[in-house]
């Protein structure tokens, strides 16, 4: 599909963008699917959000994706939210329906899309979410839409602590899923959690940069092999708390599948069909590979 | 060159928009000389204009093409003017440096060097150019930088008769270009003008729609093989006022090398790289010639 007159430009807000895998996967999937569309990425300074989200509004732009750190302020340029959305107050599609600018939330649904196309059972499960920032809330949300029976949210006993537990007490109450909330500073609660929980997600960034694990190991020495540990961060490919998993003999993953799926969703929320997959995911992961080498 | 995270946006900014011939110009220019760009028409309602430019500056688009009815709008969001823009006080091109805006105008230009590639010789002529709209103007201002010796302006006596007078008036005085103006209802004046001219060149849209000619017969009747004819219309390609230069044995071209040229001079005041100049001469042949069927 060559690009003329009547091409219609998504866009990916954020601060910083250039290095987003997105206009990668989306481009590939507009030429895939034979869409007149393209995707580009524009690093757009805090301050100057609000006349970029007004400005591509006036030049009729299809759709956009948000990261860091608008995935909260796009909220009030929104004409109607998605109930997944709506739930996390935080956006990171957006669909323009001629002037009408619909906000959904495809991280926490591209996670558990993750998971079951690797099989993982889902409904009636117990799992443990570590930390609870932008990804980590929308998992957490999304659980419910999965009938997950339980999830365990640890999290750093910070200013945002009792927030946190207003907020999965809410939850709790508006779905058959219980959630419960576990402080890092409680090791027997953190391995209690860990121990009840058929899969164990990490949503810190502990491992990304460093060689930190996401749980201290005097809570990491009761994961078994029957476990399922899947870590977001996906440079590096491999995270300390993925290699642990693997000596421990647990099926793992990094955060790809997740990357790939909200994609998907946010590509079907957009134009109605279905991203390519495999063809995405080859290409992802060759990129990826790429850049960490 | 695939669009990736770094791809950088160029935009057209008109209304209508969607028509252009322009992203396919410079997209395929793009890949051609391996640049990370892509090139989108938009079109944006004249109420919307201030919200676009603006929105297109916090994204950090890198540079924008406008046509009716944005030329004279745009000026006062600009940070300068080339000489040659600042003359006619319109913009049909602007690069953007890092926030700073800097508008120049290629319309000229473009058909001047469309007619020295044709070997047409320009330095000491007399031309005549019919019409004084934007294009028109564009192409006056123009005369005086390929050192035309005289330029004859036909244009109806309406309520810009006068203002046209001042500033052809203007141009005089600024350059060794004489500049004179010509009624539309003086048959004499134009019989003269056309008589005295080497290249006769419509600006007006008469024969664009129908069947009109630019130019009364009992002047036209004056037209000797001689003389070089050159109709800024390329859609469609061959004009009555074309039809009447070929049926004299007149050299004669329509807009198409004017567009291309245009084209070319933005290119190169954006990229500072060369336009592929017979790779999109063939490929906009192609498409208008697929359009007028």
């Amino acid at each position: 599909m060559n690009l003329d007159g009547n091409t219609q430009l998504y866009a990916f807000l954020a601060h910083p963008a250039h290095h987003s895998l997105s206009p990668l996967m989306y481009n590939l999937s507009f030429r895939a699917q034979q869409l007149n569309a393209c995707y580009l990425a524009f690093d757009v300074l805090p301050t100057d959000f609000s006349q970029a989200i007004t400005g591509l509004r006036a030049i009729d732009f299809a759709g956009a994706n948000f990261s860091l750190p608008f995935k909260q302020t796009v909220l009030k340029y929104l004409d109607e939210l998605t109930p997944r959305a709506q739930r996390i107050q935080a956006v990171n599609t957006l669909r323009n329906d001629q002037g009408y600018l619909v906000g959904d939330s495809t991280d926490g649904a591209g996670l558990f899309a993750d998971l079951q196309e690797k099989h993982q059972p889902l409904a009636g499960q117990t799992i443990m979410i570590l930390g609870a920032g932008g990804a980590g809330r929308a998992i957490i949300a999304a659980a419910a839409d999965c009938h997950i029976k339980r999830v365990f949210v640890a999290k750093r006993p910070n200013q945002t602590y009792a927030d946190l537990a207003i907020w999965l007490k809410q939850l709790s109450i508006l779905s058959p899923t219980e959630y419960c909330l576990v402080s890092y500073s409680d090791m027997t609660s953190l391995t209690a959690a860990l121990t009840a929980s058929s899969i164990v997600i990490n949503a810190t960034n502990q491992g990304m940069d460093d060689q930190q694990l996401p749980l201290p190991l005097v809570v990491l020495q009761h994961l078994r092999p029957q476990q399922f540990v899947y870590d977001l961060i996906y440079q590096p490919l491999m995270t300390p708390f993925l290699l642990y998993a693997q000596r421990v003999g647990c099926q793992f993953c990094n955060g790809t599948g997740m990357l790939l799926w909200q994609g998907a969703l946010a590509f079907k929320f957009w134009t109605g069909q279905s991203m390519p997959i495999d063809l995405v995911r080859k290409s992802l992961s060759t990129e990826i590979r790429r850049r960490t080498k």
